[in-house]
């Protein structure tokens, strides 16, 4: 388990539950020695069971040449509170500063893959690439399968997202700064 | 421009923004004469310019069926005044119901696709499809052009969402019925 508190596991056929709702997310990824973390809205669930991921990532930033040479990475989902470090992770470039000393983002090693979880989100996929080089150079688009997934069982418990303060709600971005926060829950019948 | 109220054209470098905060989209196809349209949570914006989107469209569908055969498809964007439709639509198959009549979904056709566009929708996106087979067989994965985009004035004009009455907010699902609303836009320094 990694050591973020309220972290509980997630049982892989529902990890897709955590990205459903379409949330802004962090990728995180490292190879030797070095690592890096950057803000990205271009993501979705791709499969269930093995559960899978989709996401956007361009060929300029050091999060990409990371996960090239490593295989992996992780998603971690922040919630409003983070918002002042999403945007900044999402503003600059880890190969002009070192983001996590910059900015205060503290990590929790993942379980399964080399990449750092980011510690204040409220979910996390690790993910394994699986080698698709014509879509990776033609449109930047990776496909992985997740390995391990896991939520801060405030908001996230039994396949279930039950959001409450707005600080802990997860976030979707517009555009240039501006975000929406996960609004009211309701039901379908 | 399409016959829908309030519809007006949104700039082809611009129409990423219409899904970038990930709200749930109706996917509709015609080939043919005929149509379907269903419900999907695994959509994303791929490109600013040539815009792109990807989407993610089950193998037994209808949907798929007709958008294989056209090479196109349309996406609505509905608000929350139509979750009924939204969930009635993703539950049955245009196999076995003509979902237009049965649940009473408006349509227009669309400028440059086969496909219809839905009324009372706040957002479209015309796709027209880029052929590649493997991750369309692998991982029921299309990569599409945006070949026209539209907006509801309302809430969308000037390359920017601006939220207001619940009923016009964009919806994000959740899981089994539940979705969450849009909700309070917050600016990030």
């Amino acid at each position: 388990m990694p050591e973020i508190e309220h972290c509980r596991p997630v049982d892989l056929p529902k990890a897709y539950l955590l990205m459903n709702h379409g949330p802004v997310v962090l990728i995180s990824s490292a190879h030797g020695g070095r690592q890096n973390v950057m803000t990205a809205a271009w993501t979705m669930p791709l499969d269930f069971s093995p559960a899978k991921v989709a996401v956007v990532v361009d060929r300029n930033s050091l999060t990409r040449e990371l996960m090239e040479k490593s295989g992996e990475f992780a998603l971690s989902i922040p919630p409003k509170a983070l918002a002042d470090k999403v945007m900044a992770v999402g503003s600059q470039s880890g190969r002009e500063v070192d983001k996590f000393s910059a900015f205060g983002i503290a990590t929790a090693p993942a379980e399964k893959v080399s990449a750092p979880l980011i510690a204040g989100c409220v979910a996390w996929l690790e993910c394994r690439i699986i080698p698709e080089t014509h879509i990776q150079q033609s449109y930047d688009l990776f496909v992985a399968e997740v390995v391990a997934a896991w939520a801060d069982e405030r908001v996230f418990s039994d396949g279930r997202w039950h959001f409450a303060e707005e600080e802990l709600r997860t976030m979707h971005y517009l555009s240039g700064g501006s975000f929406v926060v996960s609004g009211r829950t309701f039901e379908v019948p």
